[in-house]
């Protein structure tokens, strides 16, 4: 019998901070031991410290993933030089505080999304990553679903022209949570805490993965926010008010002219997380549902009167990220996202390059996001220039 | 062997006039003649003669569906007093023009949608109606996806509160026919004659399906017009200017506090006819898609952890209109729900009671129409009184 | 105002007599209706006279659909000599007088399937075919399934050799009104008049269907045939013994090769009328379901990683039959295959072409039938000769 | 900062040894690690040693997953005292060997299915596992897709009785990586190696499914055992004889009296790993569809004519399993089976109850196949005792 050390087949390793170890705690941990157990990364991850104000909560992670330990204070992850980069798993409310922090304590940075509550924190932050990128530090947004085989089939498809000239783009995220008028209130109703409801937590997704697959950024946008149930009791029994939207559903235009509608909502009664994403073009249409999220649809209208959606089981090796896992038809899930994310962040480190989205890139979802409460407060429409220059 | 009258078993017969004789002139016939074969009506419909400004084309309908005669002047079915319910099947810029002088000339009046191609024109038509149901005439307007068995069943089910307060509504008639570039020019391109192109057309089919099923009325408005193809190629081979819109998307607000969100298009590429609704309650929530029409999707929340999107067969012999075709199972099709109409149609006149939708049901529909028109124009929300009174 | 004739615009008459006047009397009657009021058939079908042992519901029928008169002997059929094809309608023990004897009197005869309820009468029936065909007389059995546009183009795509080499065929016909063991007994449960149960009633389609769009014959079968309620209470309120079967399963071969396995019952719990073929060949498969009757799917294979089954919708113009009917994705249901059975069986005697299926073909499914009882019965594989010489 | 060793938060721990380091080692080898990360079982999985022939091979997977070490010889396993489960993941043929020795050498044992190559391997197998259980060991067969949440709530409602008596059972393994005749020779189609084809590699699963659900035996088989492809072309060049199944289709009757219908195939083209059961049952039914496994669908005919099949998504925290994993709505995947798997055997090792599947369940599944096989080659039914003792 011969022992060895786990990284022996690797070129070199990556130690790995993360603050928050909750939800995304535990999805973010998963991913980065997937990327080594499935795929063989060019830099070993190694889970090195996790940072919680509550340590028992972080030391439970800890203990269940294999993370080295724990510290209540994030900012010790920035005086470990075996750190290399900090993963930011936290609520939306302070991340601009702890990415800007590590970029410029030298870490490379991925942060979850919403990157940021407020359009001037973001522009901080992308600010932050542009100093920090001509330093070589690499800084991403952690807009997973881009990662999901199935949509970057669809983005490929899309790029090769195969949809022709965009006409209009369809996107709907549905859930259902807050149906109920006795569900709970929590942070996620709580302005202060969450920035925003339903448009800022899966708005965000709608809006990213809509401009992601379709290569096109909105410009201008008239939007609605609804909140159906004005009070909820809090968990002390104590009646809050609900200072957040759980619908917001907005009318866009993309550069290229395309018209857009979106849905984001946690009111879908029946709808537990339905991402949706349609976009019909003079050629061709691509349908996707992370409800079914090995699938892609995809109309070709060259195919006359034998067109149809055709639905792709994107599940074969040769589909992106597919040769590390199952043979074909073999489902992945959820998680397997933050799997892919963790894996082209760790190769975008070693090869210097700063995989998409950047700070950039999700400091326009931010500013579509806030033009969408712009437009809905103001009731009319509103610009949105992505490509705006910060100065921060 | 011995002969038979048809019409040997009911009570009396009504003589109809129908004015067009192309797509929906085809539509309503085989309506009438199913009414009578599959069903037994208290009136006996008498196919009695067609009005078309062409008369060979006229004449071919009159001979696939055993109409009495043909006229190229609609008028004269106005002087036959044989003929009690006049049938407009011709394009909207006509309607209110026959309509009034049926009503006044006392007949009974069915009109296909859109109503008309103007608010005013309908505002005339309605109180043309208003005047004439004091003289005990009916009249009705051509919603016909209001008598799909399944969006029968989903209005009852919306109507015994199974939803709870509804919370959101949406609706899309997605359609394809115009995504080529080079798809040819026609009068529905032609804001002169079509009044207007996804909007009226299809748009409002999906504005009365959202209003008959919820049972609520939309009181505002905020959307968007967007014609993607500026110049097509008439059939002579001249370039024309499109003036109607190929999509419309627009936010709503209805009654009752729910959030509506609505895309009529004919530029969904792979959607053939597809006219979708989906109604979320904090009890439940029903789906619809025109596609597969037979079918209801129920959910049911205090079903707990086995609830689900529940795909309801309508075909059973309890379901509303299927005791008079086949057994459960076997598929009913765009056609029939142009029988049902005809029935209740023949049932509201021989019980003086007039059927949903009234011209002025059809009158509010008319008046979203202008309202997103108006929007649209404006960029701006819009209220929408469609109780408003009419004076004309 | 001028009036016509009806048939004013085709060359000729052909005179109807149909004999029974139940379900199928209905979904014929409506069939030879549909035949001259959306299609220009060379001969214009007169609904002549309805023959039916109970005169009253016969009449009925015949004042519904405007048949010209009723008798109660169909006997008198064949002595009116306006009538030039019979129709039969009628349970499957009186086919085979019925269909000898009017071929006999040198009428055109269809007639519904079963073709009869045993081998040995569908034997003489195809006898007298083939006598009459010497006489240009047509003979056609009603396998109206053929006839759904899908179908057409499922066989259309076989017959081009899309699918390549054919390896499987799965078939099943799937009802469940027999479920509830509380169901009542009638005529379909008894084996004298109904001749077998879900084995004749719909295995026979599932057969038919899966012999038609694959292009081969079934030549041998092992089967199993189940009665799972053995009494149930007649309408009298008399417990009487079920003796036919409600579940038959049998696996077969077809001359090509492929392995066939089918499905027919009517204890498939919340399955209506399910009646699902997918062909799998080397090259492609195709994929059907009557509960979705204008949808096709179609794989192919030479897709590669972008290969999946495609929705197609069938209906566009220039798919079989659709020339007649709605603008594409305007749905067609489960009565227009018999429309269109009118008016391939009216252009056939027009052109002197026997259409398929012919009383030889049916005759073949009636030999599977046998030979899956008798597997059944000897719990054995028991050889189909479909093409058997019979010399009755 | 504070370092924790990892199994702080639990009671125990236990040392695994597995053998081979193919697909099925990857597979096992996240689901030890699922285990431990996503739930907190009573004994800690420690990965300790890898035994495979190819030590590259074993020491690639012992890196990626953290293995403490590799080993040529499985023999070593047993000789290691820090090791208390042996988990087989090699070929069918070894199973026997390797089992048996393992748990006469006092480990537990967890094989991967099919659990053997003939019954009489697996009869020596369940006599072995019997001697060890009364010593206090476990044994366990991988059937992991009993373990997806879905199929737990398929067996929890059957087991309820909200089926009533079950009639018919119809289940399917569908998957096509044979349909190319230039598709490679491999072990997997080669008898000495695979033992069976198509009907032990998927239909295995089909059988254990269908009977886990159903709880109900197959009492007897009616079989057809089909290779469509008889020469392939191995790596080298060369021709060889394919001498397994590629299609098994199968009909059997269950303890209860229901009827079962089963087809397993790699000639399914277009269908990549479509495991599809539905029980059909007096009051009830159940679809499940392991291409969407993340969904049951459940049909109650109590419901009367607003019954239907009711889409659940499985994902809520009251499902089986889904404590540990997402909120409801984000899907699981295929691996997740055999965390859950490896999550229930740590679990009946700690509470020293043998979890299902047991040796002896599996031999019922094994005598299954071979009847299938005895049946097909005789061409006649053969009845199944699944309870037979076995004295070995």
């Amino acid at each position: 019998m011969q022992h060895s050390s786990p990284q022996a087949t690797v070129s070199g390793s990556l130690g790995i901070g993360m603050v928050g170890y909750a939800f995304m705690g535990r999805a973010h941990s998963q991913g980065w031991l997937g990327a080594r157990e499935f795929f063989s990364p060019p830099l070993w991850p190694q889970l090195r410290t996790v940072a919680g104000r509550n340590r028992a909560g972080a030391q439970e992670l800890a203990d269940h993933f294999g993370w080295g330990g724990v510290t209540t204070d994030w900012q010790d992850l920035l005086s470990d030089d075996g750190i290399g980069l900090v993963d930011i798993c936290t609520p939306g409310d302070t991340h601009a505080e702890i990415a800007i922090a590590a970029l410029e304590a030298g870490r490379h940075v991925l942060v979850e999304k919403p990157m940021a509550n407020t359009v001037a924190e973001a522009e901080r932050m992308a600010a932050a990553a542009e100093r920090a990128a001509a330093r070589g530090q690499i800084a991403m947004v952690g807009f997973t679903y881009r990662r999901v085989p199935a949509v970057q089939l669809a983005r490929q498809i899309v790029a090769e022209g195969k949809l022709g000239t965009i006409r209009l783009i369809r996107a709907e995220y549905l859930q259902d949570w807050l149906v109920d008028s006795a569900a709970p209130f929590t942070w996620r109703s709580d302005r202060e805490l969450a920035g925003s409801g339903a448009l800022g937590d899966i708005g965000a997704h709608a809006i990213d993965l809509a401009q992601f697959v379709s290569g096109e950024l909105i410009t201008e946008v008239s939007g609605l926010l609804d909140t159906a149930v004005a009070t909820r009791t809090d968990a002390e029994g104590v009646a809050q008010e609900v200072t957040v939207d759980d619908t917001a559903a907005f009318l866009t235009r993309f550069q290229g002219g395309a018209v857009g509608n979106f849905t984001a909502t946690r009111m879908a009664t029946g709808r537990k997380n339905s991402l949706r994403l349609e976009i019909s073009g003079e050629l061709g249409a691509i349908s996707f549902d992370l409800e079914d999220l090995n699938v892609l649809q995809l109309q070709d209208t060259s195919e006359g009167d034998r067109a149809g959606f055709r639905r792709i089981d994107v599940t074969e090796p040769s589909h992106r990220y597919l040769s590390g896992w199952w043979p074909p038809g073999h489902a992945l899930g959820y998680q397997h996202g933050f799997t892919h994310q963790a894996l082209d962040l760790l190769n975008g480190i070693a090869a210097g390059e700063n995989p998409r989205p950047t700070f950039a890139d999700a400091l326009g979802v931010q500013r579509v996001l806030q033009s969408v409460e712009d437009s809905a407060r103001d009731r009319s429409w509103v610009a949105v220039d992505q490509l705006a220059r910060t100065d921060n």
